[in-house]
């Protein structure tokens, strides 16, 4: 098949055209000043769900993420010594990499769980007694588990902080991080408090937040940036598109949220275009939304992004990977980076990269 | 789900009521005197059985262990730059991750096969050529398999040193190891080889010795410690709990085992109970003794202690947790201690944490 | 079983007799001069076909192969804080643990992925996305796949180097280079570009050409020193032994191949025998050649060498293990050591091993 000096086989060393927001996150890290308070206060907690933050506390690990993201190459790794556990006990490639590289490129090692058949829960072991063992085996754990309840159980019985990579149908609040990452990489402007009216943006999420672990996490996430967003459109055709209070909790924390079904009528108007058609749901999958397809043909506002949160299926052209509407690849990228600030944080290793009030020094 | 601010995020940063013998392993440690001789000829060999060892090498272990846990953040790991196969034919959480947290704590690298599937052995490979390719790859290997004969096949190929962790029923003597650490850390001056009869301890064991390879071990175990030893009651309703030879070994040896069946009258005369209900057989396990259990309504002794070595079932209640009784979070946790003073041990990297003897610096 | 002190657990701390080639490397290092200059470009390309390569560049990885495997211990690893992907969709043991250890010996650390099942493609993500992906988790990747366009597919997307390490019946270049590495550590002269005819050695292939990869890399890699190798015997009774143009590839690159099926006829005047009884057929694989075995009873010529290059099954009889003719345990260790100087090019290491022009510096 290939064929010596064939062209295919040298490798380009720099992003294609097209996937412009890979090299921007200067931008973002020059527009917030440092501040590493909020950020002491993640060492005592476990990070269950998008509702624990704030606006102060998300803005300084976005800041610490575009640091991370502008100099990869850390001359003093931090997390050295340090253990991961990285429990996937539902399939995963995106989450599970994405966390243990940015676990690996802090320095730490790693002990991974990719197969719940090979391991205790197998043998009927309960969550709380799984919990009791990795206290002394790590020091931090990534949970995946397709039971909503599966991470709640586990916390009475942790002394180290568990991050939730993912529960069920409920939240997924490392991705939410990493997307609205990615928006204010596009428009660092959006991180201030009083944007003028005119300067809101309008965001479109094609999915359905009752069923969608990313969507439910990304909404809360938006909520606390509401200043700056116009409003949110809710693009699908499915029923029972809230779960009781979702709406409304939203709404009471200012943020706009519509329903709509014409995506075409939408797509001229829309700002962020957020695109997923996979819901999880017990220990599998099901697309929906199919009938909503974006590509290089769909009436984008020029300037638009799109992101996509997941494994892409059909919903997603391949042909518009190189136009400058693609912030989705930007999105996987920065998700390591703003998994490396987190990470850092919660094992108090702030200190290492931040300078820090000496009296609580990280 | 979860509220802002809920107080269950909050992270406990010390260990809950009831599991006081996790901080215990100072007093073991001063009650010892250093000795690294008997550690030294650890590296010219396998550890296949609990039969391989002796009271010293054991006594120095478990010092090393204790030494470990005091001060568990190394400053030069010893090794920097080792690779350990980790090879788990059988599933496993606790075995497998207690393993490789040691090894991490130790600054080395691992190498994990966890799915037979996923290996040569699919595809038909002996396990003499296993091993004979193990040793291109690694410096220690630790292996499970369902086979007691497996580890036994490697043998005569290999040329860096193998651990058996667990080999169909026949040994585990590496949680054995465990299982007396965690003994002598709750009472330290039973390491004494002339403890006064009065003081010698009596050992329950809901097990059964002919099909459960962690209690066959113990006892072998046991028996290097047999003077400080009144008795061990065997606690069991099923037929054959000795293998051929098994029962007279152990008197042989110095150790008086008796078997018993009234558990609520045996339970007011034991300073230690073992409970296990769990044997593996072939691929598969099954549950025995299920009829004995222990739970806070149990007749213990007012000091005594509870160990447990596996995934737990409902053979032992969780109401046990928070009392006194509960030793077995802390023989779970010591067990990643005494892990890395053998294989601090066998990697010859003694001469890195003890003082040896010049002429034979490990 | 054990019994205490049993010699069976004492360990060997040397290879055993009859293995000799694993102690080489020392001549063929000295018969070679240093040149980094042709390594230098191997970190601007990928690493699919044995056709990309050329003699000199060869040589030179295998100068630095025999340097790693004199001096295996590494005082400044090379890789530290680089990661690889190691991403084996096809069971493997024996090549994924190879790769692994020679990347954690330069220092590197790793994210294994060994089931197909627990990652995205089990969501249907695509191969060219799941590569997009790989560019922000790792500096290196090394895939196994059974579909042989699979790599191929990947390739576009890609801005960090992937190495194939087996594409269904395509090929498995380093697999190849390790042969011959094995090869010119038997006789360095081998390597000279001027060998007297009478000098030059006979090869037999015991193997199917046209569907296993291993040999269709081994014959193509063969075909850069061609003027050292008088005749190439392909020992089968297969019939289409060859794909269409395969052979006549290999004759114009000068290499002289010949079918033959009387195996213990052609024994007698064959250096090297290389043996393979297995071809990956989709996900599993078929047994082939099972008539042609060879045993210490093989009419083998006094100083031939044997090679094999996967999981051995009853082809090759283990009573030639402690022969002066196994060179096959070599070989498997020589794996490792190949693939550490490839690594190393490929990441633009060598400067840290090799001195390089400044202006060039890798």
């Amino acid at each position: 098949m290939a064929v010596p000096n064939d062209p295919q086989l040298e490798r380009p060393l720099k992003p294609k055209d097209g996937t412009a927001g890979i090299e921007r996150p200067r931008a973002l890290l020059d527009s917030l000043p440092e501040d590493p308070r909020p950020l002491m206060s993640l060492s005592s907690r476990h990070v269950v769900s998008s509702r624990q933050f704030d606006r102060d506390t998300l803005l300084q690990l976005f800041r610490l993420a575009a640091q991370y993201e502008s100099t990869p190459a850390l001359l003093h790794p931090p997390l050295a010594g340090k253990i991961l556990i990285s429990a996937f006990y539902e399939p995963s490639t995106r989450t599970r990499l994405s966390f243990e590289s940015a676990w690996h490129r802090l320095g730490g090692d790693i002990m991974s769980i990719t197969d719940a058949r090979s391991t205790g829960i197998a043998k009927g072991e309960s969550l709380p007694d799984i919990a009791e063992m990795f206290n002394n085996y790590g020091d931090v754990i990534v949970l995946r588990n397709t039971e909503a309840e599966a991470i709640y159980e586990m916390l009475d019985s942790l002394r180290i902080p568990i991050i939730n990579a993912g529960n069920g149908i409920d939240e997924h609040p490392t991705q939410a991080m990493a997307d609205v990452y990615t928006i204010f990489k596009w428009r660092p402007e959006l991180t201030s408090p009083d944007l003028p009216a005119g300067k809101r943006i309008r965001i479109g999420i094609i999915g359905v937040p009752s069923r969608m672990r990313t969507v439910r996490s990304l909404l809360l996430m938006l909520a606390y940036f509401a200043s700056s967003i116009e409003e949110v459109a809710i693009l699908s055709h499915e029923d029972n598109l809230f779960d009781e209070g979702q709406h409304e909790e939203l709404t009471k924390a200012g943020l706009s949220v519509r329903v709509a079904t014409d995506l075409d009528g939408e797509l001229p108007n829309l700002d962020v275009v957020y695109i997923n058609a996979i819901a999880w749901v017990g220990d599998t999958f099901e697309a929906m939304g199919m009938d909503m397809r974006l590509s290089a043909a769909s009436p984008l506002k020029k300037d638009a992004i799109i992101l996509h949160p997941l494994a892409r299926g059909e919903e997603l052209s391949t042909d518009l990977d190189k136009t400058s509407h693609n912030w989705y690849f930007a999105q996987a990228r920065g998700a390591v980076f703003i998994r490396m600030a987190l990470l850092t944080c919660m094992v108090r290793r702030i200190g290492e990269v931040m300078d820090v009030p000496d009296t609580s020094r990280g």
